[in-house]
């Protein structure tokens, strides 16, 4: 299994009338800690790209929300990946606040696709030689 | 079953590197769709918390990917209530760019709580009273 | 002189916790605006970078807040160019609400660069062409 | 003079098409650096709306972009307070990328009102309390 954990300051502009962080915003913070999570592992998502021609859309996700995170919470956001991805790289993500209470629980899924052709693939080289030591079975 | 429609033009600041739509938007754009829904109904959100004192809080939301969306795209968004609302409430949406061709599918779930006390409560009457007529089965 | 009027919308997470639009929005807005101008011109900011290989950056912003915009409120967005572009392209906009009052006021300044090298240029040709019967005095 | 630091690291999804931050997000990391600075001193925006019932709303924006700012990029907000206020707040910031390279700079006017009565006020006492030990010349 893969993980990475990294932390988001909630920004004023990110909350909304009720005064609590719109539900829009946590796929956001998926997104920063699973780009962290590349980052931690030596291949970021734009290295991905520019060296490799492969881009990462996303194809379907899902988030269930706990708890209201408020304007000045600190978020600690846990990504993992817990398959070696195929044709399709599977993140899981909790997100907690500065009291450990659990905010959000998500699931994304992404695709890869030539950048150039926009056409579907399968998991590029670099993030299996990457990956396959956290998945050794 | 209740439906609602509306439009919406893809903004250039709600693209990103990609050249298509922030994975991220869809999430908002639903929320146009369903805030359209209860306009359409005389029943705007906002009235629900100014007079009623009841908040609608999003209890989860999924969203599938289906083809991007792009910088000048006009999409439709389709809301529709399948279920009288008992305890929550479920909007399924699906847009659709000019070209009729699906862009995402998905189904926000929506809780209701007291506005002062952040409790949670059941539908409210004036909800169910709007709403009855569509579900007379 | 170059106008245009655009009509928005304003969407629930532009709202914060005030209950009105968060001000960096309505940067947003102007650039709504100004890009509906280009397509009323029939020149549209993403043709003039894919078929002439020139982008608009953003060089300076001013904004200065009336009164604010609320959930609902439709906005009219009311661009406009008073001077021929050289180096430089200067778009005034005054955004009104449904009430016709005066939301807020802005001056964005944009440059000229070649989407390539990223080196400043002058206003393109197809600008020129495009804006000149505006301004023939 | 008050002087404040704050670093921000640069997320996808505030970046578009051209590969860079779009331009009104500076607008928001502005506010993060304000607030941020308010937090330094120990009198958080939140808690002189809450305890003391002003909002400070935002009376008018400037921003001149120097250099953009790409995905990753971690930046450093100087906010900087020159003047005691009276009717009004004015915060300077200077934005600098992890070279040390000059993204942009900006000028902020915040007015104060009453939150109940959204009425123009002056500096309240709080404030005044806070800042004078900074500006005693």
């Amino acid at each position: 299994m893969i993980r990475s954990t990294t932390f988001l300051e909630v920004r004023y502009y990110e909350t909304d009338l009720m005064g609590i962080v719109h539900h829009s915003n946590y796929i956001r913070y998926f997104e920063c800690g699973r780009h962290k999570c590349m980052v931690d592992l030596g291949l970021p998502i734009e290295r991905i790209e520019n060296e490799f021609g492969i881009m990462l859309p996303v194809v379907s996700v899902e988030c269930t929300y706990r708890k209201p995170a408020k304007m000045g919470d600190i978020l600690r956001i846990e990504s993992r990946i817990e398959q070696m991805p195929k044709a399709k790289i599977e993140v899981l993500t909790e997100i907690y606040n500065q009291n450990d209470e659990l905010v959000v629980t998500g699931k994304v899924v992404l695709g890869f696709i030539h950048a150039d052709t926009r056409k579907p693939t399968r998991v590029p080289q670099c993030m299996v030689d990457v990956f396959s030591p956290f998945f050794n079975d």
